[in-house]
């Protein structure tokens, strides 16, 4: 498997193709794409072209989110915004967890005020899977070639430390890998295991983009193992009510 | 980034030196082995190598283990050795989560039925942390290279569906890198970002040896972020009280 920095794309803002901004530096790269390469794209900027990104000075916070942000040390204003991402709140204790609209658990409902404009914050795409079968659809009209596509996000977990990548859409491949009925080594047949290549590869794909300026906001990923195919992500979510980890 | 994947590495069974028979594969597939290069190693291996595998014939559970097993459907024998390696049970429905004695948090303590003859099974090593400075002492005394080594395993997750790698032990690399400080894209400092690259790296590596019968028991990894350094598996580990997740 083979990993590759998408580095020098300009700063992204409304309406720009990221389809088109990712090809274009393949190109200055000299990377040529092949069918079943997987591309990987932060989250930000796929935000940041489709305009989900909210300048706070234009939010009026309420009584509510005033005090979440007092008992948080936050801006009251991102708390509002990320409150209006919320479906449910899963913990308010120094940080906000909650549970989004698309069914995602993590910090702050992927409300990010890194890497956009100071005064500014990113939401997360209304509908990711709909971004990443937009970016995958450009790259097939301009290059003839059959991707896979994950919407990544960065994000703190249960019993873990450290933030680590996570897909928030997918297009051209499916979420869940089942290998049950796979022989291991001895011949005997997997009686559990279905993976998550989408989670696997962003998480990767975070590692080598960063989180600071290293400007990297999307990666090509070639020789992965997934199986192209159609899906969606809430596919890999796991339904409260099944959560054997709670 | 480049992931190798370490194959054709024979059956291990007890003593054998699991850091010589990943530099024979290195040396069948002539790759050479550089600084700063990441070697990721299944449990599976690691834990034959060391000893940690149960005969299931010689076990005799428990009236605890016996009733645990009927509730979730297991081996009664197989749930012993999982009840040996827990430290608190988290949940028992369908399957049973424990923390281990590590202080990991997934099922079945890490007890492994795949990938081990048939009638045996696996625990997890019983430090994975000197497990991996073994591997990376002999790497170093062979070839004078100062690598990392990670062990890893396959999970599932809270909130998430499917399984991917996480780290479960470390050498010659910090385990949480503290990114606080650095600047965005816009010059403003991060606040939060504290990344996990074992997790990140474990979860790739994971992808790529495959689950069933590929034989690919470790990955090389060339061109990884992380930080060079000491540190123990343990700093990766959420505390229950401060998890917010929770």
């Amino acid at each position: 498997m083979e990993i590759f920095p998408l580095s020098e794309i300009p700063l992204v803002g409304l309406g720009d193709d990221v389809g088109e901004l990712l090809l274009e530096s393949c190109e200055r790269q000299r990377i040529e794409l092949e069918d079943g390469d997987v591309v990987v794209v932060a989250q930000s900027i796929v935000s940041k072209a489709e305009g989900n990104v909210m300048d706070l000075t234009s939010i009026e916070p309420s009584s509510r989110s005033k005090r979440i942000a007092d008992e948080i040390g936050e801006d009251p204003r991102k708390v509002e915004v990320i409150l209006n991402q919320t479906e449910e709140i899963v913990r308010v204790k120094h940080v906000l967890i909650s549970r989004t609209h698309h069914g995602f658990v993590c910090a702050d409902a992927g409300v990010d005020s890194s890497n956009v404009e100071a005064g500014k914050v990113t939401k997360l795409p209304e509908n990711p899977d709909v971004s990443a079968k937009k970016i995958r659809k450009r790259i097939k009209e301009k290059t003839g070639k059959e991707v896979a596509v994950i919407i990544s996000d960065s994000w703190g977990r249960p019993f873990r430390l450290g933030a680590v990548g996570f897909a928030v859409g997918v297009s051209g491949m499916k979420p869940l890998m089942d290998l049950r009925g796979r022989k291991d080594i001895y011949g005997v047949p997997l009686e559990t295991t279905i993976i998550a290549p989408p989670d696997s590869l962003a998480a990767v794909a975070s590692l080598e983009m960063g989180e600071a300026n290293e400007r990297v906001p999307a990666v090509l990923i070639k020789g992965a193992t997934y199986e192209p195919g159609e899906g969606c992500i809430s596919e890999l979510i796991r339904s409260k009510e099944k959560d054997l980890f709670r």
